[in-house]
């Protein structure tokens, strides 16, 4: 099938979005075709217009069109935990999840020296400066359980020891409705340890 | 989970699209957040621009970015044959097949008195216009077996027939790799009439 090439380049464009295949993109491009000119301007405009206004909150780094996001502002949020993640994308995890109701931090990214990413390019600067606020008394390093990952908490952790701030790890272990045959043994080994009296 | 304002835009619009639900909206628009807002921005000039250039072909009404589509254009294309449908979009589907190798005339819809369309608001001058052109020997009647288009095509046929046109209907019956047994009446009924000598 030969498109006209502007809309053969909205069809390509679709096909980097995840989970959209050939077919789903050329289906999504010609639905917005059949809706006519405008529909298909419409989300072209949505798209800019929160490419221009969705940025970083300055001070957790999370996704807001604010100077500062409504999780920071909030005041029913509880100041006193932080839970430091590495990517903007995670703290929407939590969100979805519904039953955090501290505040977040976002490194934007992970300490790597194989990928040359060292503290310094993380905003670690900012967390140093936001533990200056001393109604802050405990930070939970949900870092991935990746190699960067326990790498990076396990470097945060040392950090921030002597600042008498109470720093702690986010459970590793069984995913809940998980077999406990089917668990690697990485996994598993981490859950031994991280065993709690019932 | 309360994404930035601008960005649940996006997820709305995205959800618009055929066979895109709220998890992969959201899961779409945070893909190009993380991409970065050049991204973002990309598509969405991508769509502005399809909106923008892509129109009707002035000769048969399909989806093109010129005054005339390349298959209008196409001296290999066979000029005897022409197939009737009534939708542009209906065009594309025939050129996936890709087996078709004639010139199209795209009516933009069905004539349907339930719906106050008539003859006058659909491309049927513009039809009897091409058929001056006297290399055109058959006209095919492509447009869909629903009540509209069987109606459509029956008014068309009669329409022709004093201009001595051939004039056919695209066969009507069981789909390939299907089971009679599952076949409905009508299918069963058409597809009867349809019969050809073996």
């Amino acid at each position: 099938m030969k498109l006209p090439a502007p809309l053969e380049a909205v069809v390509d464009g679709f096909q980097k979005l995840p989970g959209v295949g050939q077919k789903s993109a050329q289906r999504m491009a010609l639905h917005l075709l059949k809706e006519g000119p405008e529909a298909m301007n419409h989300l072209g405009r949505l798209l800019q217009d929160a490419a221009d206004r969705v940025g970083f909150c300055q001070t957790c780094g999370a996704f807001t069109d604010r100077p500062v996001c409504s999780m920071c502002e909030d005041p029913q949020r509880d100041p006193s935990l932080l839970v430091v993640v590495s990517e903007a994308s995670t703290v929407l995890s939590f969100e979805r999840a519904g039953f955090f109701k501290g505040r977040y931090h976002v490194l934007g990214g992970l300490i790597s020296p194989l990928k040359g990413v060292g503290p310094d390019q993380l905003r670690i600067r900012e967390l140093l400066h936001r533990l200056e606020d001393r109604r802050i008394t405990e930070v939970v390093l949900a870092t991935n359980p990746t190699l960067d990952g326990e790498a990076t908490a396990a470097w945060l952790a040392r950090i921030l020891e002597p600042l008498g701030v109470k720093t702690s790890r986010i459970g590793l272990g069984l995913p809940i409705g998980s077999d406990i045959e089917y668990a690697d043994q990485l996994t598993l080994g981490r859950a031994l340890e991280g065993r709690r009296p019932v």
